[in-house]
């Protein structure tokens, strides 16, 4: 057993989260909620990222904003509570591209988003606003301002875009591969986030897809490596709590979907694990944590916060 | 008096309308619904084109569209029937412009229209297949695929574009002049529509900023003298049925508004004009056809399209 670092009953004052979409966004929720304002910094993948009906569309930061701000849809996962589709409605109704829904309140963000990077000011610069805007006192960074977008490699040779994939195709090809068009540098401010963290949080989200984009930013890994950094498992039963993990890590690392799979994925990066009770790592270096690490509710977000942080807090 | 033209009993049955927004736009409805399919070609004004959200906005081509499609909201005059404004909310929280009201059900004509300008494909044959989808049998032409931008020069030499002037500042600085950025050729089927028109009716619409646009194209003028062209007065009472007119007609014709003002400013054109009772127009080779011109109601504009077919099919 490792302990987990910070130790000696001190409490993590400054905590770094890594997240995807849905998965992270329900764990920044809590560590937002149970945190002071100003200590939680959630680092998001913007690999999904994506124009749709013209508009610059950044999937997980907007969950992670959304949840944070309190305003998401915890039945459905993604977009806006007591949403509306009227222009949807519309946009089908005339013949137009209507494969992914994008809600009206929504739209109100990616309107907003696309004006300004069009002026030319950074997704970053945009983000911390509308953050303000919908009061979210913890900092939301995207993890590059520069595009990094995804690429799914399918049987046949066929390479789609990740919401093409992931939405447009119901994410049932098989991926064979995972890339990147770009190599953006990490937004201002996310290496110093990570430099001056007393805890970093791996969200559970999909690491191939989630994760592994902000890890590839450019000094990511090597400010990690003085850190301490624990993650949540995202499997429970051999399952993706949501999405297409399982099914990624069989055709991706060759073996069933499990709290070990995700541990060797991240290899040493890693001090501890928080992993669903029953499903065992035994690997050396690492402290798999288990216990309930569902969070369908904002209540079992605060509560598995609350736990996270006090085992961030404790002598392991 | 002067007979109008098509004469001898024969009801016309090529009819082009020229539309500025809600005026022509309730007359254009009249003709759509009396006219069999196919019968009708509104030409309509493109000069308050703009972008607003990054959207190519043409807020009378769509005045005139949700006319015909009879989904208009006929109590504000402007937009969709049963509309919300939940985007134009969002938008607002977040701290963007808006100024100019925007529905939801409306956003996604907007949405689709700028996503296919922007692929290449001219304005005329977006207008035609958003019509299709629309249900609207009736032509719908754009006055020029290319930009035709009004602009407002006020007292202290500034020069707004339109939608500032007209929504933004609610047209209340006065009108020194009118002037268009550009120049652009008519759109294909203009000319032709209006060569091969049994009739042309000039809609209520403001003529310095709704009409003079169309007018203004190469070759129409020239199309028109051919033509038997009628109108129909936006004034009733000394003032505008809508909008900023009668102030326009004051500080640009330097008189009152009246008839006989629209009928000075149409010239030779006009063959007769439908005017409203007690605003007489004594003016050699017109006639004035007074009667009940205002179309608050789809009734009353299906009553007033029966009676000026009914004055042009007669011998005058």
């Amino acid at each position: 057993m490792t302990a987990l670092p910070s130790g000696a009953g001190v409490p993590p004052r400054k905590v770094v989260a890594l997240s995807g979409g849905v998965g992270g966004a329900r764990l920044a929720q809590g560590l937002h909620r149970v945190l002071p304002p100003g200590a939680l910094t959630v680092i998001v993948n913007t690999g999904d990222d994506f124009n749709h009906w013209g508009l610059e569309i950044s999937p997980d930061v907007d969950t992670v904003m959304y949840h944070l701000a309190g305003i998401c849809d915890d039945d459905r996962g993604w977009g806006l509570e007591r949403e509306t589709f009227r222009t949807l409605a519309a946009v089908r109704a005339l013949g137009g591209p209507a494969w992914f829904n994008l809600g009206d309140r929504d739209l109100g963000t990616h309107l907003v988003r696309t004006e300004r990077l069009r002026r030319g000011d950074p997704l970053s610069a945009v983000t911390a606003d509308l953050c303000a805007a919908l009061g979210v006192t913890s900092r939301v960074l995207p993890m590059a301002d520069g595009p990094c977008r995804t690429r799914i490699h399918v049987p046949g040779g066929d390479v789609l875009p990740f919401q093409e994939w992931f939405v447009g195709r119901r994410a049932e090809p098989r991926v064979e591969r995972v890339s990147w068009d770009e190599d953006p540098p990490a937004a201002p401010g996310v290496l110093e986030a990570i430099g001056a963290a007393d805890l970093v949080v791996i969200g559970p989200s999909n690491p191939y897809v989630s994760i592994d984009p902000v890890l590839h930013r450019p000094g990511v890994r090597e400010a990690l490596r003085g850190r301490p950094v624990v993650a949540v498992s995202p499997i429970v039963g051999g399952r993706a709590v949501k999405g297409p993990l399982a099914g990624m890590v069989a055709s991706l690392a060759g073996r069933e979907a499990s709290a070990s799979a995700i541990a060797d994925h991240y290899g040493s990066l890693l001090r501890a694990l928080f992993v669903a009770p029953g499903d065992e790592v035994v690997r050396p270096g690492l402290r798999a944590i288990p216990g309930d690490i569902l969070l369908p509710t904002p209540s079992d977000r605060v509560a598995f916060a609350r736990r996270l942080l006090a085992e961030a807090e404790a002598q392991g």
